[in-house]
């Protein structure tokens, strides 16, 4: 992989790295083609990290596909999938790795409150990709948006010295925001889970500049609870860095986590100023 | 610093790194001598890292001089010597940064005993280094040996690509190892000081095969208190991982560290087969 890379540096190439844990599904292809925008080569890899799973979260589960993932990225002319085994990421065993914490305030909140240790899994495994594969750019999905913020910030923050850029959520027909684990959802869940983005889209369509923030992220958990979604967090934060604002401003973004049945979702969505 | 270290590698030019706290001697310009040995392009840099400083250590004290350390890296052709601010190393300020815990069992055991956290800030400085300058080859001082290993496991265990080198502990005429710190002795302890390489190096000479390890630790922490050194530990391990040897073998290494006076010096050497 590092060969490769060096070549292609030496070349004067820029390079790309997607980051993904497989299953791959049109959201993650249409990272590959913002990479390509981005970047001369573009390397997809496939990792299902164990150390951002939490206690009886879905890491044995997790879906993996991995002939109709190449499959996928062949077909987007993608120049390297790399799919590296647990050995070649942690080669001293999980126990006994070099483990980092992400940004403690960033890290602290919506999702890292509700799955504790899962952003440093997270940057554990983001800084492995980086020092490995050395890219110029990296692509992650708006999706999961303070993942997003937070490896940003390992970015800038270790110096890799890597652009770090977010793509669009892609949503189905009716607004679902894709992911691997809309697969666990049977028709009646996948019916209430229609509702998370339909709610988040409304209240940013009924907020007006100075509403009390609180009021509508209330709101709009009162409405998801109601259609039978057990709900995590309702947040409307700052997009940039997801502080908290008092009063309804430009530049938020409403971010939510629901429970379906068993099976956990999340989304988020630019708030219109 | 990147852009340069791009030209470089675009140059096929190997790149080594020489990580330094400044208040250069002997011993550092060996370090960069050893670097040119394995690199076509050498960068020296200087930082006094205050994340592996413990409280009422010396980072307040330690010397710092930039000027002379400057004009000591030109005489040797060193290619480039990279001072950051601590505002670049640690962009959002140190409590708000990414941090890196060390591989836990090597980083647990004598200086990480005696220092908790020392090397957790280590690897977090490393890694950024690592980061910044993307080298092929780093080289570290065998002086601080356990740094030595963990620095090379943190390289490999996140997959940096970079080979990272031991230098033989350089010493003045009686033996007495080089260090920024010899400065804080006063004649008098001085003296005391160099108690501390005569008594590692007569114990690796005492020392034959199935001896048992523990009498000799005992016997040389008896004769470096009898000195009036106060002993953080003498220990003598497996030089691969330092790991505990019942009898005493092959390739094994002896490892102190002592207070002479309000100073904490470290020394440690490789025992005779």
């Amino acid at each position: 992989m590092q060969d490769v890379i060096t070549t292609w540096h030496q070349a004067g190439e820029r390079v790309a790295l997607v980051p993904t844990m497989g299953n791959l599904h049109e959201g993650h292809l249409a990272l590959v083609r913002e990479a390509q925008q981005h970047a001369d080569r573009v390397v997809a890899s496939i990792f299902v990290n164990p150390t951002q799973f939490g206690e009886g979260e879905d890491f044995e589960k997790y879906p993996r596909t991995p002939d109709e993932d190449i499959a996928g990225l062949e077909a987007e002319s993608c120049d390297v999938v790399f799919i590296p085994d647990t050995e070649q990421i942690y080669p001293f065993g999980v126990e006994q790795s070099v483990s980092l914490k992400a940004s403690p305030d960033l890290a602290a909140r919506l999702e890292g409150y509700n799955r504790p240790g899962h952003f440093d899994g997270v940057v554990s495994v983001v800084a492995r990709l980086f020092a490995i594969t050395r890219p110029d750019v990296a692509v992650f999905g708006e999706k999961d948006y303070q993942q997003l913020l937070v490896v940003r910030k390992l970015a800038d923050d270790l110096g890799f010295g890597i652009d770090v850029i977010g793509k669009e959520t892609i949503r189905d027909a009716a607004g679902l925001a894709l992911s691997s684990r809309n697969a666990y959802l049977d028709p009646l869940e996948l019916t209430l889970a229609r509702q998370l983005n339909k709610v988040l889209s409304e209240t940013g369509q009924n907020a007006r500049q100075g509403d009390v923030i609180k009021a509508h992220e209330m709101d709009a958990a009162e409405q998801l609870m109601s259609a039978g979604l057990k709900v995590d967090y309702v947040a409307i934060r700052r997009a940039d860095d997801l502080s908290v604002p008092e009063k309804f401003e430009g530049g938020l973004r409403i971010l939510a986590a629901v429970r379906c049945g068993e099976t956990r979702l999340i989304d988020n969505m630019p708030m219109p100023d």
